[in-house]
């Protein structure tokens, strides 16, 4: 089995395993307490601090630990809102933050405050004009992740930091994904990490909060951690997430390079193995171990079980595979396509030769399930279907009624019959699946048709029209 | 070293450290994630949301694994206050919570709501006639705790319980001390426990929500943990957490028995060896686990230290050793004294031996810290200090300045001098400590002198006024 998902989880570095075997012997004690027990788990959750203090730039009495990194993330945002609440209640976040930022943000609102949130480029980028443009005068707070979880792409956070800078406003840095990865630019104001990201166990994330900035905590009160967290602190954890920390950091940074250039393998040769496949996110500008592409007419859930099978475990930003079946926000955002969407993030020690035996086994398996849903890309034109006359450039020739299908049958039907319809010609894909809004135009835009635009179908959800182009 | 602080953390039991080690290896991966790693990890975590069902009498589907016990106590308060907040924003609690729901409420009332706080008698148990007294049209939830932490006396939960039914309010039991210990009893809406109190891991708490309870959480969106608890679950801490809990639970019944026995020779034999001691909580009602007993003339903190030194981990509510230098609200609410204060929670498995060992040491570190302080119980009746004529009632014979000095200094100036006023005069204490507003009344009580009463100190702080009653 290769596991291929360490942007959800890290398997736990053996250092950690070693430390927090330790640490529970060592450590276990309340860390408040004056007695023996109690003063060596505070030296150790001293020494933790001091650790991950330095690999982060910070000063120990600015790093808090949490219970996750979504707690970190999510502590981050609403106590920096909240610490400048006199300001205004406007928070700005990029569409592309993880998820956990965003239902923060919609709890802001839920509690009348206002979010913008920033538009980001087609490979996922935040566009600093654009967020320079969200910025008021009563905006309490940015989000701005370091690199983004689903594909990989790094955030501009030092342009981000100095344009907030100069308005006073606080940045915060979800850098779950980077932390251990790639160093963190200078500049924020509040940062988010989580460990169990960089190989230290679940249940331990760090909020650091600069000195300078005004912080609330949004949950009650409790004296430890710097008043920022409530509850009894898991020190054999936080121990072993600092040195996995800490063994990641001083290792060799050839590691690194080492998964990039393997992750460039897999964005080169994936699109030259699958037809009718994207890779998205920045080329260069992105997280050394994770890619993600997404392959037309095919079913997500069933790409990653058919690859579970074959002893890949990669996960998926597909609204095919998400239990809400909704979009990826994040490829939604970029306006990519989201079907049959793999993300593979590698852990370290991935070898070369699981990556080879990955995209040797990857065109078949994606034949094998277009075979099964059947699309056969159109070979000749249709010139004997009627092309509506007058209004070409908004009535359809062919109506195809996709009402019920989800994702990716709509896009397959699609596929199908737009040599139905001659060159210059409109076909109309009628759907009620969220996804094939995001599809059709990028569907349009892989295959070199043009994307028309949608209007309201008459029997009920959306038509998009597609107007053939290409000949072949 | 015998280490006597179980109700802050119990030791992790055998069991849980195996399942523990064995979890990391199998239910380390996102148990959200189809693949094969994800589904062993989804499966662990089924199982063990089975097993702490089991114990607590609930059905899987009621139970949420969070972060700490802390975290589970405050979602349980405010998910169930926010869940009927159309009902009314009024809340009772307890007036001897543990902290965390006290900080939960105190939130809540930072937010516009209402808190009311229920008496306790003297043996620290909650007052049914106060708690029915306190329910109004718009209470929207009453937490009470299943055992006090500090004193160990176990609060009418079923009776409570029959109240709120009859009310139609949500009785919230935070069960942190208990579980594992003694049953819950039945008739609560929203349970809250914590693992590390159970010989479970850190970073694991629980929270139960009964079938038909309106709740609403207060934290961002997640659809993880029936959408109450953010965040990636921590599978092998939960497992180990769930094993534990099935071990005390199914455990030999004897070794509580056991354990309640020790105390009972702790509650019996600490005032028969130290005197001035005075044992609280009730001797009957409590958990079998944990007995708290004050000594008079003792600097807490120093008891504590000198037991450290003598071998023995134990805690303590006294002002003496909180770093806020408030006296405990429990011992507060209970109308006790704080001074000297000495916590005694057996974990499993404490020895008959260690016990006695600690009965054999306390008498004499106790003698020495009231030598040093050098307080001498007076042994004959000044007469020659002239007693003020007329209302002797309000006018004292004699004023102790303690200003600026901490507990247990008043305390001390106090006993020193009573035998300077005659039987029948009136003597002041002059204190800015906030623990002499509590321990000049316990004085008295414990020493059958008569507390008047307080009236502001001509130079600043508050004069406790104390009448001679005894000769001796």
């Amino acid at each position: 089995m290769a596991y291929f998902d360490a942007a959800s989880s890290e398997p736990l570095h053996p250092a950690a395993r070693s430390a927090l075997l330790s640490a529970l012997d060592e450590g276990w004690a309340d860390p408040a307490r004056q007695y023996h027990d109690g003063r060596r788990a505070r030296l150790l959750l001293d020494a933790a601090r001091e650790s991950v203090a330095a690999v982060l730039g910070a000063r120990p009495d600015e790093v808090s630990f949490t219970a996750s990194g979504t707690q970190a993330a999510q502590l981050a945002l609403l106590g920096a809102l909240a610490g400048r609440r006199r300001v205004g209640a406007h928070a700005v976040v990029s569409a592309v933050e993880h998820s956990s930022v965003l239902h923060a943000a919609e709890l802001h609102e839920s509690r009348g405050g206002e979010v913008t949130r920033t538009a980001v480029d087609r490979g996922g980028r935040v566009d600093i004009g654009a967020l320079a443009g969200d910025l008021r005068d009563d905006t309490a707070a940015v989000a701005l992740q370091s690199a983004n979880h689903e594909v990989g792409t790094l955030q501009p956070i030092a342009e981000a930091a100095e344009l907030c800078a100069a308005r006073g406003i606080p940045l915060v840095v979800d850098a779950a994904q980077s932390v251990g990865r790639v160093p963190v630019p200078d500049g924020w104001s509040v940062l988010a990490a989580s460990a169990h990201k960089w190989g230290g166990p679940a249940g331990v994330g760090v909020l650091v909060v600069r000195k300078g900035t005004r912080y609330a905590s949004p949950l009650p009160y409790d004296e430890r951690e710097a008043r920022r967290v409530p509850g009894f602190v898991n020190v054999p954890a936080v121990v072993a997430a600092a040195v996995a920390l800490g063994a990641v950091a001083t290792g060799p940074d050839d590691e690194n390079a080492r998964l990039s250039a393997l992750v460039d393998k897999i964005r080169t040769r994936v699109p030259e193995i699958v037809p009718d496949t994207e890779v998205v996110g920045d080329p260069v500008a992105r997280l050394p171990h994770l890619v993600t592409f997404s392959c037309l007419y095919v079913d997500g859930e069933a790409l990653l079980t058919a690859l579970d099978r074959a002893g890949f475990a990669v996960s998926s930003g597909s609204s095919c595979t998400s239990s809400t079946l909704t979009p990826s926000h994040v490829l939604e955002a970029m306006g990519v396509l989201t079907q049959g969407n793999v993300r593979v993030s590698l852990p370290r020690g991935t070898t070369e030769a699981e990556v080879d035996r990955f995209l040797a086994v990857l065109p078949d398996i994606v034949a094998d399930l277009r075979a099964v849903t059947g699309v056969v890309p159109p070979t000749a034109p249709a010139a004997d279907v009627p092309v509506a006359a007058g209004d070409s450039a908004a009535t359809p020739g062919l109506v195809l009624d996709t009402l019920g299908r989800r994702c990716p049958i709509p896009i397959i039907e699609l596929a199908r019959h737009i040599g139905d319809v001659a060159v210059g010609a409109v076909l109309a894909v009628v759907s009620d699946d969220e996804a094939a809004r995001l599809d059709v135009p990028a569907w349009c835009a892989m295959t070199g048709h043009e994307y028309v635009g949608e209007r309201p179908g008459e029997k009920g959800g959306v038509a998009y029209l597609v107007r053939r182009v290409r000949q072949d």
